[in-house]
Parts: structure tokens; sequence; C-alpha cells
């Protein structure tokens, strides 16, 4: 079996909350986020992405400005544009889109090397400091841009750039003595060298990506070998303590011998996500045992509960297993999006529900919470406890914002996000040769071959507000396969009707999929309820930091508390085991969301002495929840996810 | 009226938990730091301090090393070893001290000059760097240590060093336009200025002391002036962001306009500490109300539970108002021996028990802290939870050390705790011309004088564990005088007899002290019985981070649940509100401590699974309190004082 997604280019997402993220970034983020690219914003930090390039290509005078990574910003909205390209034709975007294109294509050099760090500001320091510069996560970015470009457009010119560019990095990099043995000190280029491959079919290429994972963590360490080489320089004196320690970008041993997810979570779970693709292709057993080790060790020991990984804000790392602090968290809206990355991965690798469940957590809680209502501002990092005063006074609360910024200096979460929600398509459907597998459940039209017949499918739900999913199956002709529809693990009570007719669950049920096997005619129809009551979720006891609480969740959705709806100083409030908790979907609140809704306590100050012997008193209160995600689009305030449980 | 303690020489503690304490700073503490001082101690950062004075003093060959301010260590040792000449001769010890004080007086520059920093490394730059360089804080610790080697031993070979030094500085700062109008970086002369004036009766060193605190703050900003005048070097290049802002030394405004503890803790107290002095000394009442004020918002907001202050790991500093976290919590040993020398000036102020309240908390809880059973390892920080994987792994957590160490680069700790271990005893009792005043109660002997007639009063008890105070008033002659008794905050039933005769406290209680008026003879007997059942505290709720948790106290003493006798995740713990708690002394635990015994809850660990919409079972445990101070005089392990409240 070859289970493969479909692609965005085949779903049309059209209504419900992915519908409107996905519009939100056509219409107004890919536009925002053009002008950061350009200077454009007001007061906000200049990118100089665009001119940097400019003056790569020799259009324009200057230094290079912004981070030495900051080429990956243009390649990750490119990406984000071709797959808007892909499903709403846009002539006007297509051909800024195009002229950047040439713009790259100008800035790439003769021998086909490209980063216009290196172009304008160091031609002679090449590969020198792959740990500390990013060239090849750089490369990594152009590549993936110009594959979704490609199959977005057809047209091949960014494609052709960049394969000129990875044929350059194979003459350079590989295990003959002529070349360097070195690899990346960001992973990224990994997974995209595989999409380069699947595109070309060109084998080098998935061997290049090979060679830097394989090589990766050898002793004697290439990044000792290239610091002692390039008389021990470094570009980021300040980090230089951090990224000493080998762990930081998972290069202290061969990956192969990792246990636990370590280090700096965006480079972890890009480069896991470069072992499951390489592994996929080569079905290299070694590699899809580190995978689901590292998977296990991230997902069961070091995930917030909104899918956010990366819990420390120094090395915006990985800490330890159940060390998941709430105010201090770091979650970085570009990890959940590299967890999502790697979930789908893991979810073709082994079709597990898990994987998809995990997916469908980070999407709709620690990636979507990372932009806000209006797509103009962005969280990098995503704590799940706020209070603003210690987030402009405490130090180590320096990196928790208690609002979304316009930009960044270093701006990788913003043009992320919109790659991700613009390909969202993409995460919905697979199919393999006698089956198609719904993993998530959104309003969407897709379309796909069978057995050598072209099947419409059209799901219509007002998920994940509305437990009730409606799927009709349009065959050209009858045709017989499996309809494979994830349980969610949320879910404790799922119906099936298939034409009207209720199917018993357990016996059809398969890794967390219910597989319906039938021959399938024009106007079938699947009733699928997810019963959506409002969980009380409680976290390991391990998990120290979250020790007599609880979390609301409703369907996908984590809940958290704002100021907002429910005053100051929301540690104070309790939330009693036996009180119901009632739920109702509010069109005028933050674009439309279902609240959660229920009965708490207070503890009201009677005193003001700091500390007393007299129990503080306990009010009720009316306690109203909302999405996480939805969090910090109204005024400045606290916010909560994990609540005290108790009378 | 003229308020005085009842000096360290005419206090004898006789038995009692202090009197341990003070017995093993004699035989083992002081000792221990000779060795350290002297690089003595194996396994250790050498301390330099001894040998820098050899090098000043021309007695050796080398470099400076160690700290700037490293001659402070020698003048904190030398103050202990003062205190406790004065209460227990010892010849050999003095032979020892009088050596040391000779190596000073040698090392002493012709103009009176004192700092072996500057003698030996830079002669030329003295008093060009006061923010950063601390001559200004080693002269006040030398100076205090003088005062106190006189009048323990009548010697002036010090006092007369620092008077020459003290008017070495009298002729470089002052307001005369050939002076410099700077102050210190790091406060402490002021405080040590006016000893100097009391012992000496020299008017210019109170009015030093009063320039230092007066000039401070004002605009043109002194530290901005020399920054600039010596070409803008700085001695701690790591540190410079911190101390740019000047509320780190407090010097952002003038000090009668500071409303809240802000900024570096220790210098924050010493520096209260000095304006009270003045204030004593002068009347300024601006002066005592800007203490007020400060005090009101350091015991009432800032100050945790076990009379630690300072929260923030980050400049060693104040965070703000309500912002107490545990498990990073600094609260630095220094802070909180800071906060009794406060406490005690304020005392003298304005007899009101709410200071003696702090002074004794400070105590028993946040100093002793500091310091191992066996006066050999000490504690910087304090925090009040501790996860020892969780300091060994987290970059926010790395000042928190799990287990007391052997000594410090930075060693200001371990020095000062045997300093006021060494004098505790006049913290204990003052009087004024018609009364007596017994502040902290501890098994001890003292005379004085009231009226003209020497009176003895013996206090009997075995204080902090046993409620009961047995004190014999025995006067040479009878003589009428107010005896005053404090009743402690914690205490909530006090009970008093007069040889045998029952006082209704009420009509006689003033400012937190029982007045007990009458003609003394020889043999009067009071008993006080001060009621310690044991204590649920809880936290005004704007301290987030205790909200829904209690702390147990019993008498004056916090206590905490260790590892050792609760198991590991304490966090997980809970300790419902109506279940008995008892108590019992262990004469075999930690040299002899009262522990508390109660029933609690533990939550089991039921599944793997990181979140679970299944609550968690719980299993009753007995849980085991120990004091606070005792903590981390067995293995490494988890330790806790706030307790989730509930079943």
């Amino acid at each position: 079996m070859t289970l493969k997604s479909i692609s965005v280019k085949d779903v049309d997402i059209n209504g419900g909350l992915l519908g409107e993220k996905n519009e939100l970034v056509r219409e107004k983020v890919i536009p925002y986020q053009w002008q950061a690219l350009n200077d454009e914003l007001p007061n906000t930090e200049p990118s100089h992405a665009i001119e940097n390039f400019k003056i790569a290509a020799g259009e324009a005078e200057g230094e290079f400005k912004g981070m030495v990574f900051q080429d990956s910003d243009v390649a990750k909205w490119l990406e984000a544009v071709a797959y808007q390209l892909a499903t709403n034709p846009d002539s006007e975007l297509e051909k800024t889109a195009d002229e950047v294109i040439d713009l790259i294509a100008k800035a790439q050099q003769p021998d086909g090397y490209l980063n216009t760090y290196y172009i304008i500001e160091a031609p002679d320091k090449r590969w020198q400091d792959l740990e500390e510069c990013h060239e090849l996560y750089c490369a990594g970015h152009m590549i993936e841009a110009a594959v979704a470009y490609y199959q977005a457009t057809g047209k091949k010119k960014l494609l052709d750039v960049v394969c000129r560019f990875a044929d350059h990095i194979d003459q350079t990099f590989g295990p003959q003595e002529d070349k360097l043995q070195g690899y990346p000190g960001h992973q990224e280029i990994e997974l995209a060298l595989v999409k380069l491959y699947r595109v070309t079919d060109e084998e080098r290429y998935l061997n290049l990506a090979k060679f830097f994972i394989d090589e990766r963590g050898k002793e004697p360490h290439y990044f000792d070998l290239e610091w002692e080489e390039r008389g021990k320089t470094t570009y980021w004196p300040d980090f230089r303590s951090l990224t000493e320690d080998k762990t930081y970008h998972q290069s202290d041993r061969p990956v192969r011998e990792q246990e636990v997810a370590k280090g700096h979570a965006v480079r972890a779970v890009y480069m896991y996500s470069g072992m499951a693709d390489i592994a996929a292709e080569t079905g290299d057993q070694s590699l899809v045992e580190a995978c689901e080790r590292l998977w296990a060790n991230t997902t069961q020991k070091q995930m917030y509960i909104t899918g956010g990984i990366g819990s420390s804000g120094y090395g915006e790392a990985f800490s330890f297993d159940y060390d998941l602090p709430n105010d201090t968290a770091y979650a970085e809206t570009c990890a959940a999006i590299g967890l999502m990355f790697w979930a789908h991965r893991m979810l073709h690798l082994d079709l597990d529900s898990q994987y998809a469940d995990v997916m469908e957590r980070a999407l709709y809680n620690g990636v979507l919470s990372g932009m806000s209502q209006d797509g103009e501002k962005f969280f990098y990092v995503n704590p799940l406890e706020v209070w603003p005063e210690a987030c402009e006074e405490r130090k180590d609360k320096e990196h928790v914002k208690p609002t979304r910024q316009k930009w960044f200096g270093c701006a990788c979460c913003p043009p992320n996000i919109a790659r991700l929600l613009a390909s969202i398509g993409e995460y919905i459907y697979s199919t393999d040769e006698q089956a198609a597998y719904i993993h998530l459940y959104t309003a969407s039209v897709t379309e796909f071959e069978i057995d050598g017949t072209s099947v419409e499918l059209d799901q219509e739900t007002d998920y994940p507000w509305d437990e009730n999913i409606t799927i009709t199956v349009n065959p050209r002709e009858e045709v017989e396969f499996t309809l494979a529809l994830r349980i969610p693990d949320w879910c404790e009570s799922a119906e099936l009707k298939v034409n009207g007719r209720t199917l018993e669950l357990d016996s059809i049920i398969d890794n967390g999929y219910v597989e319906v096997n039938r021959s399938w005619s024009k106007g079938d129809q699947i009733e699928l309820v997810l019963a959506m009551p409002v969980k009380r979720v409680y976290s390991n006891p391990k998990l120290r930091e979250n020790v007599g609480k609880v979390a609301l969740q409703r369907g996908p959705i984590i809940y958290c508390l704002e100021e907002a709806d429910n005053g100051n100083n929301l540690p104070a409030i309790s939330l009693p085991q036996d009180k119901e908790l009632t739920v109702e979907y509010k069109d005028d609140l933050l674009d439309g969301v279902t609240v959660i809704k229920g009965q708490g306590y207070k503890i009201a100050n009677s005193e003001d002495k700091l500390y007393s012997t007299t129990d503080y008193q306990k009010e009720p209160i009316k306690i109203k929840a909302v999405p996480y995600f939805a969090w910090d689009n109204r005024e400045l305030g606290e916010m909560l996810v994990w609540l005290r449980e108790g009378n």
C-alpha cells in the first residue's frame, strides 16, 4: 500500500473555520506579509528580505540587512502563494510571484549558489559556518517554495533555480574526500530534498538528504572541525554557549541513537520530518524506529495540551520529560507547525490515528493561536498562562509577549503559519489503492481516482463547532473501495450512518479509523456524529505544573479563560467538579466561536495582609471560556488554560 | 525615650535552637570559614581573600584574585569573630584575629586608603567606578568589623585603621566643590558610618553617612558622570545592561521619593537600614516616612512567608508586588539577613511588634535555611519549592541549587550568616529608661541597669519548639519598671502569669507588647505561654502562585515537605482542610526538631497518558513536614512549602 495525501490542488475547502482561515491567508495575510517583506509596514522592524535579493541581483546597492536566514522568509511567502494559486488562481498575485522568482534567479550565482547574505557580505566564506549560518536551511526553504510553485503553476523557472542550487550543494557535500562531510546547523533541507526528489525523480537529491541525516552527530564532530578550520569565529557571539551544546541542533549523536527529543524544537521536528520522509522512500526501518521513539517521547512526555512543543525559552528548546511550565512556555508557533509536518509524515508511514490526533491538536490550538483574527499580528511564543504585568516585569518571562506582534526581527513564524494554512487542504484526505481516508473534518470537496474511477467526496460540516459531518460520495460510476474515517481521540461516542443505516463501529475500527467498505454509488451519504460534550482534561500527575488543575476541551478545541470575560486574577478562580458546563455558539464573538459557560468560584480578597491564617472567602462567579486559539483578540489581559479544580 | 538593644556582650544564650546555632558558628563555622579565606578547603573555589591582603601588605607577591569585593569576606569573618569573643573569650582565636588586623593595617596606604583590589591592581583608578567596584561597600564592612572588634575586646588597632580610612573617604567625598559628589553602587557604608559615629562620637562620620544617603539619585546622575569621566569602561561587561537600570542600586531617584522596594534586594535593605540609623540619630522625619513606606511595601507585598525577599534571580532583585514565585525564588540569604538588620532598626525607631515579627520570621526561616546542620554548606538562594531535576535542566532555574554548596565564588552569604548568628544576642532584648523589652524568646540570661539598679533576666524555654517561657527577674534590689513582652503575630492565644497570678492581657497590650509594670523583686517569675497549635497559612489571593495552597506554621517556624519523608512528586500531594495535624518532637531528626504529621492525599499515576479525561485517583498518604530551615540536610530531593489544599 502506498498511502498518499490528496494534494492541496484537489481539495476545495469551502467553508467553516479552516475555510475562513484559509481565506484570511489569501485575502489578508499574503498581501500583509508582502508589505512586510518590502519594508512597507509602518512602525515595524523592516524585513529587508526583498531588498537583500535586489542587492544580490545587482538591482540595488547596499548592505545585507536582517537575520542571516532572512531569505527564508521570502521562500516561505512564495510557498504560501503557490498553495493559494493552486486552489485560487489569481493572475496579479502570480505576476508578483513570477517577478520575485525572476529576481531570485537573477541573484543566483553562475555556479548555482544562492544565499543573499553570503553573496552580498561574504562570498569567500560560503559553507564555512554550517552550524550557525543557515545556508542549507535557506536552501531548503527555497526548494520547498520551488516545488510548491511548480506543482501549483507548472512553471519551472524556480524549480530550475533550485535544481542548479541543489546540484551545487550535491557537488559540495558528500562522502567523497574532496567534498565536505558537513550538514546543516538548522535542519530543513533534508525534507526539502525529498520533495525535490519526488518532483524531479532525481535520486541524487534523495541521496543527499540521506547523507545529511546519516552524517549528523558523527565524531570527530563536523561543527568542531569547521570551527577550528574557520579560526574559531562565531556569527552569534551571544549564543555561542548555547549552540556549543550539540543537543541544541540534535547533533550530539547520530540520529538513530537519539532517545528523547532535545534541543531547539523547530530544528528537531524538521529533522524528524526529514527522517520520516527518507524512511518512506527507502524503507529504512532504523529511521522508522528512531522516529517512533522520538514521537512517543515528544507527544507523551513533552507536549502541551495545545500541541505546543519546546517548553524552554532558553534555546527555544525541549526541556525534559514532564517539564511543561505554562507561564514561561515557549511553544513556538513554528514548532507546532513542524509537529504537524512530522505528524502528517508519520501518519503516512503508519496509518494510525494517533498521528492525526496530534496533527489536529496542534492545528486547532498551538498553530492557530499564532495568528490574530485579522491576520496581521502574530505570536512567536504561545504561553498557556499569561499575567501581562509579569511579562513586562520579569526577565524570565521576557520571551512571553502578552499580545501578538505585528512583525519580528526574526520573522520565521508569520510566513510559516501562512504556508501551513494555505496548504491545509493537503492534510485532510489520503488515498491508497483500495481506500480513501479522511483525517480531518472540515467543509470541503475533493476528487480522487480509485481503481480507475474518479470519485468526488463532499464533506459538509460546521466542525469544529458542530459534531455533525455529512459526507456525500459521488463516484463517476459505482465502485468498491474503503472509506476510512478517523475517530478522534477526544471522541468517546461516535455514530455513523450510511444512507440512513447505523453501523456498528467496534467491529470496523482499525487504528482509530472506521473503515466502511462497500460499493459506492453517486449520492451515497455518510452521516458521522462525533459527540462533543465538554471534556474536563487532566494532566498526568508527573506534569507537576498542572496537578489539581483541569483544562476544558470540546471537540479538538482547547479552551482558556480570558480576563475580558472573567475579570482579573484568573488563578483565583476554581472550577468545581460537579457543576454542569454548557456551550453556546456566539456568532458575534471572535469571528464566531462556541463558548463554554459554567459556575465557578473565585477567592475574594477579604483583607490586605500578605499571609493570613483565615482561609479566604470564595464567591460564586459565572465563568466563560473561549477557544485558546482565539485568545488575545480583544483588550490586553490575562489568560489561563489550566484552571484549579475544586469548590 | 531612647530604646537601645542590649549588646551581644551582655546576653548569654545558654541553650535552645539559637544557642545551638550560636555554638555551631563558634565551633565549626568560624574555623571553617577561616580555612576558606586561606584557600585551605579542598575541592572548593579558592577565596584568595587573605592572600590579597598579604600581597597588598607586601608580604606576598602576586595578583589580586577573586571578586572585586573580596575584602569584605575577611571583614565579615572578623566581625563574626568579634561577637564570639564578646561572649566567649578565646585567646587563640583572638590571636588569629589580631594577626589579621595587623595584616590589614599593614595593607593600609599612607593616606588611609584600604582596598586590596585597587592597591594591587589599579592604584591610579581609585574612586572612579563607584557604581560597579564596591570600594565604599568594602570600607563599610571593615568599619563594622572594627567597631565590633573594639566593642568586644577594647582593642583599638582596627578601629584606628578604619577611622583613618573613613577620614580619607570624608576628605574625598562631600558637597564641597573639590570633593566627589558620589555614593556607593552597593550600599553598606551608610549604616557602618553611623556605627562608627556611635562608638567614636565623631559627627563627621554621621554627616558623611547622611551625605551618601542625601546625594543618592540626584540628577545629573553621578554614575553617568563617572561613566563618562572614566571613558565608559565597565568592570562587569556581562552585567552592564542590568546595572544601567538605576533602580538596580536604588539610585533612580532620591531615597525620600522611593515608593516601592526595587532593585537588588541586599543593596536595598542595607540602604534602608542606613536610612533608619540616620533617622534615629537626626530625627529626620522624611527618612522615617520613606522607611515606613518601603517597609510596608516590602513586607506586605514582596516578602516570602519565610522572610525571604528579592524574588527575582535576574539582578538578585525585588520583582513587583505579589510576584513571589516559589520555584525560581532568589530570596538570597544575605537579603533575609539584611531584612533582619532593617527590622531591628525599625523596631528601635518605633516600638511595634510588626518589626520584631518580621525579624523573627526571617531569622527562623529564610536566614537559618542558609546554612547546613553541620555549618559547612550554604544556600545563597532559598527557594520555596525544589525539583532537583529542574534545577539541573532548566536555565531559568540555574540559580536555584537543590543542595547547599561548600563555598561560592561570590561568598557574601556564608560570612554574613556567621556574623548574624554570632551577634544574635543583640536582637533579643532592649531597654529604655523605664522598661525592658523582650523581642525574641530563647533560653538566655541578660543583665541590664534600670533606674540605677542592675537587673538580671533569666529566660528559660525550649522555644521555638516549646510554647512555655519562664522568665525570672532578679534585680539587685527591688525596683519598679515595665517588662514588655512581645506577643508574636502568629500567636492567637497567649497566657501570662506573674508569680502564679494570671494577668488579663487585653488591657496591657500596646503595639504588640504586653507591658507588665510593677515593682520587681528577686525571684519574681513570669510564665508566658504562647500557644503553638499548627497553623494553616494562606496567601493573599493576589499572590497568584499560592492560590489554593496552604503552608504550615507552628510558632515562628514555617514547615516544608521533603522527599525524604514524603516520596517524590510533592506537588501531587494535597492536604485536606478538615483533617487533624499533630506535632511530635523528634530528638533524633535534624538535630532535634518538631515535626508536623497528618493525613493527606496523593494523586496516583494510574496511566501513562500525558492528558486524560479520567480524573486521576487519589490515595491517602501520611505526610510529615519538617521545619523549612532544616531542609536539605539529608539526601538530595524535592522540597515544597506551599501545599495544595483539598481532598
